[in-house]
């Protein structure tokens, strides 16, 4: 019997429905529904740039029309209908957490909050917790550095209790008001399985891991004595929180009888674990060790996966290395840089005030440039440096600017930049044991960008493979949702089986060329002393390493 | 009786005449004719961005056409006619040498050499000659190191020898087909007089001493010994060029019988020392100890004076300190930026894409920042730094940079990032002993940009005042014609007097705003740090001293 998967993809902007043939992985149906609130679905605060939420009723009013949307698109495809859908997959951004009352509904949706940003989903780049990261990180290095360990070593502001302790130091009524909280990704399978007491939310480890400090290690999640001492309320959330965490491939529940009305698939079909979209993404790129999945947008995502038996030390500047998050019994690893095309996109429609086709236009003009020849270097931090360094407080360089620099070369130039940041990022991995031989590489940028792939192919030195799927993050979660069902669900039993089944390459790819790959090993030497001088690498340029900081020190008092 | 002057301004794009009443310094009629040749007057070469020739053809079109221009605007004017007319100044751009032959005539002007670069005049910013001025400075500082302690330790690739060198180098036909050579501020005024034979030719000591290792101190120009060891061929040439160099108030020769045809004045009218445009706008612009002149173009000159008896010291890094070269009896001080409104052209006109209205918009949109607002900082070095690095090969740098950051923000970081290198000129002179307490401003920027000049003000922490006339070269060249006639000849005998009739300030003036200077302080700092890293000032950070010129090397590398 022909069998089918749903995988749902929480995005910035959107959420999509895909329905996905388990024999091979093809798109029986697909259906995108954009976030109606805000700003392309995110929440703004004109007085604080670094405010970025999102509504909560954007995530159910989506979850109906992507999937109906779906659903009635595979319509009529050969062999699919509604009761051969199997398991249901999710995968969100993250870490987005939201608060939650007793009923396990967001605060946001009950009327007495839905004015208050705070009561809403604190979106993955929401940055206005960064002294709550600090003072976590602190914490942590003096108390228990062994929290900091598996997730690169400073925690960031972009993560669970650095939101959840702002909400508190700014918002302490809609702390008080949460009955718990709870992370996207656990959020939408806990809706589709009916959960109604923030108790009966299953937690994917994929979340905890990687955001939350939580580690079996450990007994979970930090310590009430730990939290107590960042403030006693927090101590007092962790028992209205969470015991443990789950790797995927067993269900978060099955379809509760109301979702499967509203939605016309059969009760009690199995919902996978939920998992980040970088994450479920590696799974739908076709993972495995060795290899490197780069989930290029707006931003990157950077997976691999290791083997727990390989038993790999902690690396230094990686944001996560949590057992299981990936896939069960290897390590998930997990790095990123916070801004690539939205790099690309503040150059063309922030500074040059150009569209779609000014992109088009600077790519032409930046391909007929050599590698070495605009005389430029670029850091790619003008979001922060989220992998290696972990400091969302660096900002942007540019350098070597004559009176004849011009916009292409400078656009070329700013992708070079975000090309040494992925290699910085893969020779750390490698430095520590994590070899790196097969980069496979996914997202809106990998499959439209010819000119980025190239330059990172050149300044890389291996080829760049491209993920047969335009969605992988929903393929991956539609895989998970088909090992969730097993063989007898009609799904697999097993990963490999299941990746190797759905997941397929491009037959394009991007191979090196090797004197553009000799010019860039210098300028990526280049790069790396303007990073860690500015990135304050002990011992690189110890006055310069504090500039950055001491620029938006200055900025902060200039606008208070 | 009432009595005129002319001064004759030959700028970079154009040039331009000015008919001056000597009691007031008002202008009776004026004219300008902009350089027919290449790019706005510009001999370009596609292949090498160094490159910036001019045709002297255009000199002599030019000084017709705008001096008639400029008579004729004055004709009817109450008290004027040509015969009351009695003396004419000439300032120009420099280092601008061209080669001559043996009457004295552009080599240019010649059709076996019209068609080649070599034989043109090497316009200011001709940058082409940086390795033979590298090994100039190198082999002064071995062998004659009292050569470049007035003219800031370091010999400029924009300088009379580089260029000359750099001529013998890749074009020896053109440089033993000349003569001789002459700066343009020596030349002009040796047509008018009816010079026809090099020899004839009256050498102003301000080109000389800035820009040709002059100085009566060592007999003139270079030692043969030290030129031979440079090339033999250029010890030859020592012996065709000049022996003794003057400063203005004396004549620079008459006017000879076919000019004073040609343009309608008395023959035998007095013609003034020439001089650098910079140097006469700072005549101009009432210069007197303790005022330091800005001329703010597309590139900045700073002239300031202090008494011969003061006997200051050698100031490093500061481009020239010449006896006589401003007014005789005060050393002239001369430092400079080597780009400025260049910097913003570059950034409005090359990357943004605008022109006029988008300066006026981008200054609108920056005014409304405070200072420090944007959490920028850039170093106004995109065609290298003149004072007080002394390095060409210098590039541009912007930090600070978010997905924000709009490109006002960048406009107004631009614009302060030249503040910030006037204030280290002003720096370097207060601490060696120039104190400067009044500022002068003039020239194009500073008439119309008021966002710069309040910047300026605040980040420097002195009133910024404005030369009242808009062409203070001009005018200044015109007060030294009228100090060369003297009071017998209708003009005046003391510089002092001269000025003090002919100069004034305008009403308007720009006064610090102290809590903006308190953030530039901050600001300024920050840029000292960059400034000193960047610019391989020794001690400030080894590696990144050397960055600008390895990227530099490796464009040319890509390009080659």
């Amino acid at each position: 019997m022909t069998a089918f998967t749903l995988g749902i993809d929480y995005g910035t902007n959107s959420v999509r429905a895909v329905v996905v043939d388990c024999a091979n992985g093809a798109t029986a149906g697909t259906c995108v529904f954009p976030y109606p609130s805000g700003d392309h679905g995110v929440l703004l605060d004109p007085r604080n740039p670094h405010l970025a939420r999102q509504n909560p009723a954007d995530y159910l009013a989506g979850l109906r029309a992507a999937v109906h949307g779906a659903l009635a698109d595979a319509e009529g495809r050969p062999g699919f209908s509604r009761d051969r859908v199997i398991g249901i997959g999710v995968d969100t951004t993250g870490s987005t957490p939201l608060p939650i009352d007793a009923r396990a509904q967001p605060l946001a949706l009950d009327a007495r909050w839905s004015q208050n940003l705070a009561a809403h989903a604190w979106l993955w780049k929401d940055h206005t917790s960064a002294s709550e990261a600090a003072l976590i990180t602190e914490a942590a290095r003096r108390q228990a550095p062994e929290y900091l360990a598996p997730i690169g070593g400073t925690y960031s502001s972009e993560w669970w209790w650095s939101k959840i302790w702002h909400c508190l130091n700014v918002a302490p009524d809609v702390f008080d008001a949460a009955a718990s909280w709870v992370e996207l990704a656990d959020y939408v399978p806990a809706v589709l399985a009916g959960a109604n007491d923030p108790r009966a939310i299953v937690r994917g480890v994929c979340a905890a891991g990687h955001k939350a400090m939580y580690s079996d290690t450990w007994g979970g999640l930090p310590s009430k004595a730990f939290l107590a001492r960042l403030d006693p309320k927090l101590a007092d959330l962790r028992d209205r929180l969470y015991e443990k965490a789950f790797p995927p491939g067993r269900p978060a529940g099955t379809l509760s009888r109301t979702w499967a009305g509203t939605l016309g698939l059969r009760e009690g079909v199995p919902i996978a674990m939920g998992g980040f979209d970088a994450h479920y993404g590696a799974v739908g790129s076709g993972v495995r060790t060795g290899t490197l999945v780069k989930i290029i947008g707006t931003s990157t995502c950077d997976c691999a996966i290791a083997p727990v038996a390989d038993r790999i030390r902690d690396i230094p500047g990686i944001c996560g290395i949590v057992n299981g998050s990936i896939v069960p019994d290897y390590f998930g690893i997990e790095a990123g840089q916070s801004a690539v095309g939205d790099i690309l996109n503040w150059w063309v429609e922030r500074v040059c005030q150009g569209g779609t086709a000014l992109h088009a236009e600077l790519s032409r003009e930046a391909a007929r440039l050599r590698a070495g020849e605009s005389g430029l270097v670029a850091l790619d931090w003008n979001n922060g440096n989220r992998t290696i360094l972990v400091d969302t407080r660096l900002t942007g360089l540019i350098l070597g600017q004559t009176l004849h620099t011009s916009r292409a070369e400078i656009y070329r130039a700013l992708i070079e930049g975000t090309a040494y940041g992925a290699r910085a990022i893969i020779e750390r991995m490698q430095e520590y044991g994590v070899g790196i031989d097969r980069v496979v590489c996914c997202g809106g940028i990998a499959e439209k960008n010819d000119l980025f792939m190239q330059i990172y192919a050149d300044v890389i030195g291996q080829p760049m493979l491209i993920a047969g799927s335009p969605q992988t993050p929903a393929l991956g979660a539609a895989v998970s949702a088909a090992v969730t069902a097993g063989a007898r669900g009609g799904g697999y039993d097993k990963w490999d089986d299941a990746q190797d089944r759905m997941t397929t390459l491009k037959e394009k790819r991007f191979t090196p060329d090797a004197a553009a790959h000799a010019v860039y090993d210098e300028l990526y030497g280049i790069y790396r002393e303007l990073h860690d001088a500015f990135g304050g690498v002990a011992g690189a340029a110890p006055h310069l390493g504090t500039l950055m900081k001491r620029l938006l020190a200055i900025k902060e008092r200039a606008v208070a």
